[in-house]
């Protein structure tokens, strides 16, 4: 496994060394709970308010708007289901190319609350088009910011300028972007933004969402009164030293990691598609994640492809249960031929990723699609 | 801080040494999604699922009956609002000296969903008597298991059996309970069972609860698949590992600690009540958890008895919001006057206790106590 080349970082990227580091007093001697008034406490609450200013900083946000969660899923959860519970027009504007993350707490609205769920069309990068929406006021828009498959980044401000138009409140799912592009809650405009830690070099198990000052939410896990009673439960202080750490180095890094891996990534598109044909590449080239390339051989399965690439640590845009594939469902919602879905690889680069790495990546995935053309 | 003497092993235990490195290497090289495929994702699914037996080992439940959470007060949630969204009958039962993280999911019952909530009699230890009974049918009854102030462990098998009788389903928050004294499923007759482990020297920010099989549950949070559909979102692998690490540890040291702890409450006790009278024992002296001692100084806040005894780290029962002093809850519904209640000091002991700590803090308690009494 210490040979496997990981372009697999939209599924989970490795902690950074920094913010392991940052973490590992809070598992030794710095103990302490948070509420408790102990000297131990008080340094555990001062650690997970230093924490809060970092995710702040990084999103151009006030510290008293960052709640902390145990991850993106529970963020999402609480801005969707939180702010429906206290929103006057139950209407819902969403794209069908959600994270489940998303997708589940809105079809529990619409089964269980009455909500009337309308979607944006998409083209076939995944990205919604901003030119049908329902009539009347909206109560609430929830839209992913960037795609964790196409890595196409959404017009998300316009999105929430439309929204508020119609008076609702507006959610981004910004698992996937922050840290990778530059996300300011301001240029979004949006009231609530979810981030996950685990997407962002922090450990998995902590995330945040951002409440705009003044935006009423309803919590979703109810208790004690942690984080201003929106998300009761001993704080996770360690994974939130953590978050706040990895956000100060996404910040220190911008400057720089998104153009690096964009070059990689265009290097790797080049490598590939010169020397595979048929190739479909569904990231654009524009406007979408540095980091990111779902690219598909149609007739082939991308499982297949990567089952013949030992060396490569990847993801497909598909899922196999039961022995039959399926396209995912974002990939078939954006109007993708089956056969191109079925055949999709998404190579996702991350900060440790060189060119020494996508080069024999890049060679590894060319011989496992010529040996399934000629297998064919 | 080095030299303060950490009695507060109840608001949030240390990381155990072992647990610290158990978890350390999904911190560095050892990244990877469960539910991807690449053999990082297939590492990381081995070692969730390696934990999940270690839990189920020291609860004495079947591995596919442990569902991983973010922490006790997610677990409870889970627990009660799982189960009553799928009760055929809204009446539940449960005691008034239950934690806020099941106080206010049964609350929301309540006022949202029209649930008929039953308190059960308690006496001044907060023990919760079983002789007074809704009439007809209960849905779901919930109790704490040991209480997290006074340490008293309830009879939760006969209220399961009880709540059985009444064909209702039963949970139980055993945070402060399991790693302490023994804690087996079968013999509690439970359906449900929260763990919280930074209650049991594993982190914050990882639980779980036991399901029994069969059992049926709803989710609170919405997602993905993972944790069988009952608790979507990326898997917190460092956590799960860490918690299960803890469950192990703490299965081989239930032989030796309760006692050992005991012990040293004990000589705390008789420092304590020999110098100073009058002096309260809340926490009974039988069937207790062997490290809660609750003790009150009648007449004196806990709280400034612990700002003069500043080398030892514990709590009270009471809080302070405002410059005014208000006994806990479940030491008032407990029955204890607000004096008692308001002179309380929580001291928990923990496994790095030893007599060279429990003597100098009785010390250090005595002298302020007797400075309090100079005072007054």
């Amino acid at each position: 496994m210490q040979n496997s080349i990981y372009l697999d970082h939209n599924a989970t990227t490795p902690v950074a060394g920094e913010v392991a580091e940052a973490m590992w007093p809070y598992f030794t001697e710095r103990h302490g709970n948070p509420s408790s008034t102990t000297p131990q406490g008080r340094r555990a609450r001062r650690a997970v308010e230093e924490a809060r200013e970092q995710v702040a900083a990084l999103l151009g946000a006030h510290a008293d708007e960052v709640v902390f969660t145990s991850g993106g899923t529970e963020a999402n959860n609480l801005a969707v289901r939180g702010a429906a519970d206290v929103a006057g027009t139950r209407v819902l504007v969403t794209s069908p190319v959600e994270h489940p993350a998303t997708t589940a707490p809105v079809a529990h609205l619409r089964e269980r609350h009455g909500w009337l769920v309308h979607e944006l069309p998409v083209d076939p990068s995944a990205r919604f088009l901003t030119d049908r929406w329902p009539a009347g006021p909206v109560g609430l828009g929830t839209v992913i910011l960037a795609h964790n498959e196409t890595g196409t980044v959404q017009p998300v401000a316009v999105f929430a300028e439309a929204v508020h138009a119609r008076g609702g409140v507006v959610h981004t799912d910004a698992a996937q972007a922050v840290g990778k592009i530059p996300v300011q809650v301001d240029e979004l405009g949006v009231d609530l933004l979810s981030v996950a830690g685990h997407k962002l070099y922090a450990p998995q198990g902590v995330g945040a969402l951002f409440v705009r000052r003044g935006v009423p939410l309803s919590p979703v896990l109810r208790g004690a009164g942690q984080e201003r009673g929106i998300r009761p439960g001993t704080e996770n202080v360690a994974g939130i030293v953590g978050l706040g750490a990895a956000a100060e180095l996404a910040g220190t890094l911008l400057s720089t990691e998104p153009a690096r891996q964009a070059g990689l990534r265009e290097r790797l598109w080049q490598l590939l598609s010169r020397a595979l044909s048929p190739l479909v590449r569904i990231t654009p080239s524009q406007s979408a994640l540095p980091n990111t390339l779902l690219v598909a051989v149609p007739g082939q399965l991308g499982e297949d492809i990567l089952a013949r690439a030992a060396g490569v640590a990847a993801s497909t845009g598909s899922a196999c249960h039961a022995g039959t594939h399926t396209p995912s469902a974002s990939l078939r919602a954006a109007g993708l031929a089956d056969d191109v879905a079925l055949g999709s690889l998404r190579l996702t680069l991350g900060r440790s990723t060189t060119r020494a790495e996508v080069d024999p990546a890049a060679d590894e995935i060319v011989r496992a699609v010529l040996a399934g053309s000629r297998a064919s």
